[in-house]
């Protein structure tokens, strides 16, 4: 497609999303200023190109004529979005487990034993290679003793203080502030036009919700993640309170994505947002419904102004958010979105 | 109270209601028509009694003065309430029982090597007194026969056009007419406040979405249920659907009803309505929260207009919504409120 056909293109589906701008009962679950926001280009950090055009696309077409076949009821209007990598840098640990492992220092305080006790000890000397070397078992094992055994408000607390005040070695900022702009535009936009606004996380359901509604605008509520068991108890005073069990409820990756929707919404998703293998099964999940359905994937290829993986179209492989190439053989199939960090988007955070 | 004070109180709270007239953002959640039935008496079914003051005095608290200690923010207003024997009714027999032995004639025919094997054999019979007698075990297997193995969008069917059509035999109405009238008011004065309403229900999940939207203006995801897992799969076209698996993910009773709030909602309700020993840990859990709460069950003590059972307080004994003199006494205790549907209601039903 040429510069200037694009800029027609472009010019078109932006005045079309004016024409469609939402309705008052569209905007009831919208702030203000997301209202003004989609009154303006709706999404200023993403470039011309076609990622972009089929999102404004997909808000016209279910959203500003409801006699279209197309349109779909404000109740129906769900979005669901992965959080690590979709949302913010995943790379080159997922945020959570970083939590984890700074948690072991306070754990050990309260069970001086662990102290010598592996996978424990590995972690205390801090050394970060033999870290990256711990198995899936070990790593099984410090999930454990860092997010069960204790209250649900405790750990509220406890994640709260630590999402307040670590920061990421690369940026040297605080994690909440690596969420990619050109995602937020779209979480606030497909709010603006009626949708609910879910993240589907294959993290811990509890430790998202510490931050989502600060972060993303998105209440605890609409927070869908990898989720343990809770019991119920009394204190020696006869207080109620939730204790975090080692008991997996729902692991929310791969098949697990969609089962969670069922579970926690009950609605298959009108779009929904991802950027890997474990993203899989609720992109295809989304996609496969009747009528018009918007699925995407985020590529990250974008070494200088974030990071380089895949395996797909040669990027480099990791263990940490693969999106292989059969996944995107798969969507370039099925008429999902690839979304190029590197060619769709102006700019990757609201800092820079 | 004498009746005159009584009228003094009532006057005076919904004046004050009337001046903690929920505002634009409060509204936001709210339809047209609750935020006029919200301007007048909001609860017009409810006597003047301590019963209706404690709840209009509850939302004045909590919504209508930001400075007060009292108030409570938004996001943070969740009110819960339990279904059966609190929104509609639920004697002689759960209404989703009776869907799973009207629907044992469409599994036979699916499968007629049933019709001669135990419990189907007997609830072919429709001898109620047999069917009355059938053990525990029997009445899981009639309920896994009937509400698993099928795709979730089928079983949605199936529900649907039988509550649209299946008629209570005492009133001869749908059982979705069956709502209590002041429950419904009860809904729409919280939403009307800002507050977001939940079922907290020990029946289905995916059997109460299927009408919570329309017969109580709940949508689907807002209803936490006894549920099952799912299982993702593909049919021989490629395409995606879910099954549901007889197997028990969330027993949405008891100490399940705050661990499913916890792993649905991740608040604590700042209200909750109930009227069994199946609700008494919601409601201590909300009661047992900071701040002001309130928590309230339903006294079933009206045999004339709709049906009289406890144990507690005299009242005949029950399996099917058993209210015991312990939790009565637990309600006094702790200040929860009792609802007598005798006292306290001036009409039961809408169609009265």
């Amino acid at each position: 497609m040429s510069s200037k056909a694009s800029d027609g293109l472009s010019r078109r589906l932006v005045l079309g999303a004016l024409a469609a701008a939402p309705t008052l009962p569209a905007l009831l679950g919208a702030t203000i200023a997301e209202a003004q926001a989609a009154a303006a280009d709706p999404l200023p950090s993403w470039k011309e190109r076609s990622a972009k055009f089929a999102i404004l696309e997909f808000i016209q077409a279910t959203t500003s004529d409801p006699s279209s076949a197309t349109f779909v009821p404000p109740e129906e209007r769900v979005a669901t979005f992965d959080q690590d990598g979709t949302l913010w840098v995943e790379h080159p640990m997922y945020t959570q487990v970083v939590y984890c492992l700074d948690r072991v220092r306070a754990v050990v305080k309260e069970k001086p034993e662990l102290a010598e006790a592996e996978p424990f000890k590995t972690v205390l000397t801090g050394d970060l290679e033999a870290i990256a070397k711990l198995s899936m078992h070990d790593l099984e094992e410090i999930l454990a003793a860092t997010l069960t055994g204790m209250d649900v408000d405790a750990f509220d607390a406890e994640a709260r203080a630590w999402i307040d005040a670590a920061k990421d070695h690369r940026w040297k900022r605080l994690y909440t502030e690596l969420t990619y702009q050109p995602m937020q535009e779209v979480l606030s936009y497909f709010r603006a036009n009626g949708f609910k606004t879910y993240i589907v996380t294959g993290g811990g359901q509890d430790f998202v919700r510490v931050y989502s509604d600060r972060v993303y605008g998105i209440p605890r509520e609409q927070v869908i993640g990898t989720a343990g068991g809770v019991k119920y108890g009394y204190d020696k005073d006869g207080k109620q309170f939730l204790t975090k069990e080692p008991k997996l409820l729902l692991n929310d990756n791969f098949a697990g994505k969609p089962e969670g929707i069922h579970l926690e919404i009950g609605r298959r998703p009108r779009a929904a947002f991802g950027n890997s293998t474990g993203d899989q099964q609720m992109l295809e999940y989304t996609k496969g419904g009747d009528g018009l359905r918007l699925s995407m994937i985020v590529l990250h290829d974008d070494a200088k102004r974030e990071y380089a993986y895949g395996p797909a179209q040669g990027l480099p492989d990791t263990r940490v958010g693969t999106f292989t190439q059969a996944l995107f053989d798969e969507a370039k199939k099925d008429g999902w979105y690839v979304i190029s960090m590197k060619d769709d988007w102006k700019r990757i955070f609201a800092f820079e």
